[in-house]
């Protein structure tokens, strides 16, 4: 055709198959209900984005392979997902098996097989891992999900690095700027006082400022107080040209969230003119201090800054959330902040081993799993002051996610069993195959996991991990397509030894049973 | 050194771990039991065997996704492993959840998502797919085992035998010959009358051969009786040199065999000479028909003749049974028939679309799966005599093992409909997805799926599936390493709404929960 499009001349047609009115259009400007979309999800996967999401992932995870397996001679080796109970294992799913009372396990990961190959003189191993995690109640996660699962034998925490910033650069999509490595590092320390959190987003400033020495001899009441207790500090956030983005709703929205949120106060100061929304700090602030933060925080004409005092790392959380939340209001407003084609991948690294437990402040936990080594400049203090360990754990964060995570492993038979049952209080029996694997010449090794879905949903700018999964779960962990999961027979249950026991205000529910399909909205 | 090796000097040397006593010694000729094997499992993988396994394993499988995906454009999508229970699943393993009463399924096959996939015009499907079955207390199966998942859209049975063709010459082991393709097909019927079975192991002759017509005015009673039946027939099958390497005993227990299974009789009988064991037959078999049958079947002197008489199939069938014995048996006893390093594949096709059921032979079950396409040529058999339909099912056999099957599918939600509503009597509720999905314009499609495990225990030559996974699930479906499936406390069922049914006579066992380890033997 003139067009330059081709014209074809039918001369005979076969109807291969008819189709039924669709319950929607696969038009992309079509809107449509995420219900709808999973119930009909095999029309849904039609839309371009749902194409082109699932290709590009097929293509990155096949550079991937090739990547480890054709280039740096790793094992891609499968790995039993119908396992045991591991000791904390509060969110692995149950598999009942025909022997009464004995139940596998869908694993977390893969981290004990991993480490065991490793023992076995498998020295390379990947696997792109099924994980499984029962999160309950908790929303929008994938009872199931996709790791990039690796494993190697003496290796250092930089080896592990450079070749995953290898891996990311070779199998970067090529329709995307290419990756410059190294990928910057930073401490977890660091991490924390300049951003406010172990995931920072990289890709703007808006960096939080410890301005404690300025208010060293402060006569306000509230900082001298926050000042006075162990680890108070004064921290600040600059807002450039705040005044021109954030109404005054907004920063009244972002003092309620720090006091509902931290019961922190909040107080926006404008240092450079007059204006101060509200904030009965400001006309105390002296001269000399105005101008030693105006140069401290290089501070323009029309910026806000944001000061909160109280313990550090309280202070820097709730300035990392109130920086998110800034630059949400900023770009609603028009401000262009996070550049959409931007990768801003970031090393966070020495994080602390053990974290006091929730329920029990005096116990120590883990802060990654237990078989993370401890930091060789710190192995000492492990038999004095566990609590200041520092781990050889490292996350990688792409624009403010976590994408991966993974450290050196412990290899020492003793070290290992000394922080499961002298720190940990862990019952040792449960891992005592892992135990004795150590002891019969465990290599040094260490290794890293990447969350492909949550990769593969950054590289694609999707809304929501779903629409890089083909068949994902629902909000709720249900498939609406099929009505996963579905009740079953007693008779059903019978092999297995098992029986429902109904909650004592379900009998509702159970005389509705084989009901037939509710979608949820 | 002067032998061409390396020696190293060395100045300084750390001891980075050190080994106890290992339980037994990594050299490939010491004898240990598979038990001991698999509780040290990471020792046993360091064996030159289970590090050449692992390692191919690995090599093959990535050259696999380089045809699919580089070559031929297909795109790797993961699909769910926890799904809902499919009709007649019997089979698969129940997840519960956190919803009283309702369960996942962890699938048998991707079977239903695949096709979903091609209604969803992901028109090249491939998948590396776990995949999971629960045989009970069947044997040597594994609970969990890998399968080469693949699908197209506009496709014919043709088209998905070359591709596979393709894709096992391309990823076959470079130490090992190339294929030789295409492969040799039979039909059902042929391989049956020929072999005995539905996965002959073509490697080696000694075929059944039907040799009614001889005996067509027989007057020997038990082969006039068989022929009077419908699908009466007399079979016989050649065994070279016979006479040289079966024993009196091998030929007893031949007969002993065929009399438990098969409540047959099976006549050894010597045409060529006069030695006749036991054979009370072999005298009123007529000169003329000795010369018949020694033209028909080709028999030198020394050759063995097993004859049998019976209705056609269960003729056959001992006859397999048989013809793999006695392979058995001359092997054992110095003969070379089976050469290991010969890959003999064959596609067996035509296969019956239903069977009639175990239980009750007036039902009909599907053959393969209610999914599978009949043969064009049979359409209008479905409503008049369903059971003579042929299917679009294809299997493909490597020396006697069936390695993979597939199938053109049902693609018209109508006939879909009728064969599994009118034909399987199927709850086609429990399948509205699927046939909802084809109303939607679902193309023409079909698929296939290698077992992994198979196809790699073949190639290595290895004992057992058990020597090609990395931690293989014991005999009985235990983990011997770390004890799995184990118990788990009733609180830790709670979140689950289950709780377990001890059977009357486990109350001992009940009490004894928690103890340690008791690994099989």
């Amino acid at each position: 055709m003139p067009t330059g499009e081709i014209e074809i001349k039918v001369k005979t047609a076969e109807l291969l198959n008819s189709c039924k009115k669709l319950p929607f259009e696969i038009k992309d400007f079509v809107k449509k209900t995420e219900a709808l979309r999973l119930q009909y999800r095999y029309l849904d996967l039609r839309s371009f984005q749902m194409q082109y999401n699932l290709r590009l992932r097929s293509q990155v995870v096949m550079k991937m392979r090739e990547y480890l397996c054709n280039l740096h001679g790793f094992v891609d080796i499968e790995t039993p997902t119908l396992f045991k109970r591991t000791p904390g294992g509060a969110k692995e799913f149950l598999v009942p098996s025909r022997e009464p009372g004995k139940f596998y396990s869908l694993p977390q990961s893969p981290q004990q097989f991993k480490q065991l190959l490793m023992v076995g003189g498998l020295d390379r191993y990947f696997q792109v891992a099924r994980c499984y995690r029962d999160e309950g109640s908790r929303p929008d996660r994938q009872p199931e999900f996709t790791q990039i699962d690796i494993e190697m034998s003496f290796v250092d925490q930089t080896g592990i690095q450079s070749l995953i910033e290898g891996l990311l650069q070779y199998s970067w999509p090529s329709d995307k700027d290419p990756l410059v490595v190294p990928f910057p590092s930073m401490t977890f320390a660091e991490a924390l006082a300049t951003y406010g959190t172990d995931k920072p987003d990289t890709r703007f400033g808006m960096k939080i400022v410890d301005i404690s020495n300025v208010f060293k001899h402060t006569e306000v009441r509230f900082l001298q107080d926050a000042l006075s207790k162990p680890q108070g500090a004064v921290k600040a956030m600059c807002v450039r040209e705040g005044a021109n983005y954030l109404k005054k709703k907004d920063i009244e929205s972002i003092r309620k969230f720090a006091a509902d949120h931290f019961k922190e106060e909040v107080l926006p100061v404008f240092l450079k003119n007059k204006e101060n929304w509200n904030s009965p700090v400001a006309k105390f602030i002296l001269e000399k201090q105005r101008l030693e933060l105006i140069r401290l925080m290089e501070i323009q004409e029309d910026d806000v800054v944001l000061l909160t005092a109280g313990e550090h790392k309280k202070a820097c959380s709730l300035l990392g959330k109130l920086r998110l939340a800034c630059a949400d209001i900023l770009e609603m407003n028009g401000m262009v902040l996070r550049d959409p084609a931007l990768f801003s991948f970031l090393w966070v690294v020495d994080f602390p081993l053990f974290l006091p437990k929730e329920d029990n402040p005096l116990e120590l936990e883990s802060a990654h799993h237990p078989f993370t080594a401890p930091h060789p400049g710190d192995i000492h203090l492990l038999y004095t002051e566990p609590e200041k360990v520092r781990s050889q754990h490292y996350d990688l964060v792409l624009n403010g996610s976590e994408i991966g995570g993974g450290s050196i492993r412990i290899h020492d038979a003793e070290l290992q069993h000394y922080i499961l049952a002298t720190l940990l209080k862990e019952d040792v029996k449960l891992l005592s195959h892992l135990l004795q694997a150590l002891d019969y010449g465990a290599p040094p090794h260490g290794g890293i996991a990447l969350g492909l879905d949550r990769l593969m949903c950054l590289i694609t700018g999707a809304a929501s991990i779903r629409d890089v999964i083909a068949f994902p779960k629902s909000f709720r962990g249900h498939d609406l397509m099929s009505n996963a999961p579905d009740s079953v027979s007693s008779q059903e249950l019978k092999p297995y030894h098992i029986q429902v026991s109904w909650p004592a205000d379900s009998e509702a529910e159970r005389s509705s049973l084989n009901h037939s399909h509710h979608p949820e909205s």
